[in-house]
């Protein structure tokens, strides 16, 4: 049942610096940049470094590292966007909504009333994911 | 802007014994449970033992640890429920979906073509979570 890596899978690029991406935050296990499809603004993406599908094939203690940077994500992307709360999505199998191969968090601003955005395929405009990440950054620094 | 903690949240409760739920698992840190408003056959909701009101407050190695038990869970709720997937969902404050302000990691088993059905309020069949926990305490036996 279980399924295998694929080491060409967009994120699998990313950390190896063949397709770039709006960084937020990196340390030694994970890295956490802009989603270019963003459903809500300052929509960040946390994942780790080594090669894993998803929840079911991570080494537990990447999982554990993984887990602390999306904390620490998660409080600077509330307090970078002004945001009211946040919500945390991660899919497991194209079943469970998942598109790119590589373990990935979602992390969402949210604010009251505002519901998020539908998933349109469309790629944001990257002027406005750097003007987040640099709110994000700077809630970080 | 943080919020504090209520030690009389439902889920307080539960970890008191002064409610009861069909428990899957448990662990010196973590307690998993069904939802009793499920949004998928075999929906759980995992937990830490600490008071925590969310990603925001959790100590780091509670969240470790409730990370680690998510996992241990997933693969359990995939195997035992034969799901072809998973979402995971986590959600803060108000804004972001939380209603019960114990964090709570949401695990929902997916199926090819199955939506996840909308939150009616409406409380499940115990007879059917039950039969549902089953499953899911096999395939973690």
């Amino acid at each position: 049942m279980s399924e295998t890596y694929d080491s060409n899978n967009v994120f699998a690029k990313i950390l190896r610096g063949e397709l770039p991406c709006e960084k937020v935050y990196e340390d030694e296990h994970t890295l956490a940049f802009m989603d270019v499809m963003p459903r809500a603004d300052g929509h960040v993406l946390v994942i780790p470094k080594v090669p894993a599908r998803n929840i079911l094939d991570i080494p537990a203690d990447a999982l554990a590292h993984l887990a602390r940077a999306v904390q620490t994500v998660a409080r600077a992307v509330k307090a970078g966007m002004q945001a009211d709360g946040l919500t945390l999505q991660q899919f497991n199998e194209p079943a469970g909504g998942q598109v790119v191969f590589h373990i990935h968090m979602h992390v969402l601003p949210r604010w009251n009333g505002v519901a998020l955005r539908p998933h349109t395929g469309a790629m944001a405009d990257p002027a406005v994911l750097k003007a987040h990440a640099e709110r994000i950054r700077a809630a970080l620094a």
